[in-house]
């Protein structure tokens, strides 16, 4: 396994190692997998299913496409090189698409929940097609997603199916908690409650992505286990870092205004860190949260949350939850030229700074 | 097998082969396996799903509990005794709670889209949690069928997630149609869009039942497709009938009020049947369904979709399925005693006439 390991290992680097160029070559495998699944469903559900992938206009001609960045599927596959070498990456693609799937999944159910009507620069498929298709073609991404493991001839596909549909209750969790919070009153709300909700919302997949990776390369569970930890505090990481970006971030580089969430009064990390800081500019970002948003507030909110130190916690949190996850990369793949891969997609995704 | 199968028909002969009988004893083995999967959610989605199944009220104390019937678990088992006796009975309770909480899922999600508040005679779910807590549940409740699966040693139950999968997207199709079919005007609804409609959403999980009891039985492929079949048929037997009690039923048997469907607008089998008979009592149907519902209205519906035959032609087509149904079971299972559990309940599901 070892020397499989660093020989896939040596092959990456031969390729590139950078995230854009990983990202790439996993798009590249898995795409036909997420393409054949999507062409087996039912021409009702295909149609929505198409569109929210953005490989079709509402009315099924051909779009550009813009499935996403894939980051979660580039997760399994990087996973499976880094411990089981290209074989173990080239015969975990199917499983990849079954996370993707799962994903988009969840994004059609949040969109249709939280009222968002834009998604990848387009109208939200609820938006489109209304609520009750969106729920169901999300409702077939999952069936999709679970009976293309079930259908994987693949020695680890039933571990790695208990593990994704295990995965899904805690999405579903952290998505409860997260409408949950922002339903509370801005004083009721702890940041230990926002972290978890935002472990088991972003982190618990990314986490599965990396640990169904090492499930198809045959590694053990402690290298399963510390895989999934090394997915889940990059994810925390990438959300306390998603957070500075909807508060401080460039609208030109992230497609959402500056300052938008704090407009929406969204309870995210920054915010709740320094609406529990017990400063004076807690207070007033308190009493600025009390009220509805006022047009062109946004910079006053924003000088809150830094001044109460909400920016530099965010900062620090993230930087403590990438080396957490550092180590538990190491912990589950000591040689640094194996690990690298998912070194470069860890820090790609916690470096979207404005 | 022959002989085993046999075996497990005398017994459940010996244990009273009537459909309530059959159907108790299947709830006995499925619910602790139901509760058990339930209990493994986090609080929030238990929560829930708990109250969904009638186990509890909405502030989280025990309810005396109207889980329903629990049919389709009761096809499961019964199917696999039927083709493999006792032991290939008691090793499917797993699957049969697999099939339940599928079924549970799809009431979660439909109850919202249909916006009905009324379930097993208490307020729906969504009706007391909100839309977003009812559709994280239900997608829960998805999960943890497959999940249940996928964690299931026997050697079945990896064909038997693939083919619940692939079950759960076929009846979102169908909830689909159901929706489009109800958004269109009357006039343009064909008999056939309707009966596809009614066996993707009711004759697929009861043919899907049958078929994971049968392969749960080791049975073969002609078997485990036949019984397919047979479920198909039944259930949409089971869907006529259902369709002429709602126009015809008496109200105190089956707690909701005769015509209930036609003052909804719905197009329900007997009611396209009529619509597309080309008689003058379909024209005056039409007309009434041009227009919204006035109050005491429905006999006057009801005795037009009769008189443009819409009630003959959905008992007439209730019989013709049965008898297809009794010819597919019989292809299954060659010897009527080993069939008889599979008859009475398919039989009972059926009798519900007012």
């Amino acid at each position: 396994m070892a020397g499989r390991a660093v020989e896939g290992a040596a092959e990456e680097i031969a390729e590139g190692q950078d995230a854009v160029g990983i990202l790439g070559r996993s798009r590249a495998v898995v795409e036909p997998e997420l393409r054949a699944a999507v062409t087996s469903l039912p021409a009702s559900m295909r149609r929505i299913a198409r569109y929210h992938f953005g490989w079709e206009h509402p009315d099924g001609t051909p779009a550009a496409g813009n499935a996403g960045k894939a980051i979660r599927p580039a997760l399994v596959l990087t996973a499976a090189a880094a411990l089981g070498g290209p074989q173990a990456r080239a015969s975990a693609a199917r499983a990849a698409a079954a996370v993707e799937l799962v994903h988009n999944f969840t994004l059609l159910h949040d969109d249709v929940m939280d009222r968002d009507t834009t998604r990848r620069h387009r109208p939200t498929a609820w938006t489109v097609f209304g609520d009750a298709d969106a729920i169901l073609a999300g409702d077939a991404l999952q069936a999709l997603a679970l009976g293309l493991l079930a259908g994987d001839p693949h020695p680890a596909s039933r571990a790695a199916a208990a593990r994704l549909a295990a995965c899904v209750v805690e999405l579903c969790a952290g998505q409860q908690a997260d409408t949950a919070l922002e339903a509370r009153a801005p004083g009721e709300v702890t940041l230990a409650e926002v972290l978890a909700m935002a472990e088991a919302k972003t982190g618990a997949l990314l986490g599965c992505a990396c640990a169904i990776g090492a499930l198809y390369a045959g590694a053990g569970e402690e290298e399963v286990e510390a895989l999934d930890a090394f997915g889940r505090q990059a994810g925390l990481a990438f959300q306390l870092i998603d957070d500075v970006i909807g508060i401080w971030g460039d609208p030109a580089r992230t497609g959402k205004p500056a300052g938008a969430d704090l407009a929406a009064r969204k309870k995210s990390l920054p915010v709740v860190a320094a609406l529990t800081s017990g400063t004076p500019a807690a207070t007033e970002l308190a009493e600025l949260y009390a009220r509805p948003h006022q047009e062109g507030e946004e910079e006053r909110a924003a000088l809150a949350v830094e001044r109460a130190g909400g920016r530099d916690w965010a900062q620090a949190q993230a930087a403590d939850r990438m080396s957490r996850a550092l180590h538990d990369l190491s912990r589950a793949i000591p040689d640094p030229r194996a690990a690298d891969g998912l070194l470069a997609l860890a820090e790609f995704v916690t470096r979207r700074t404005a």
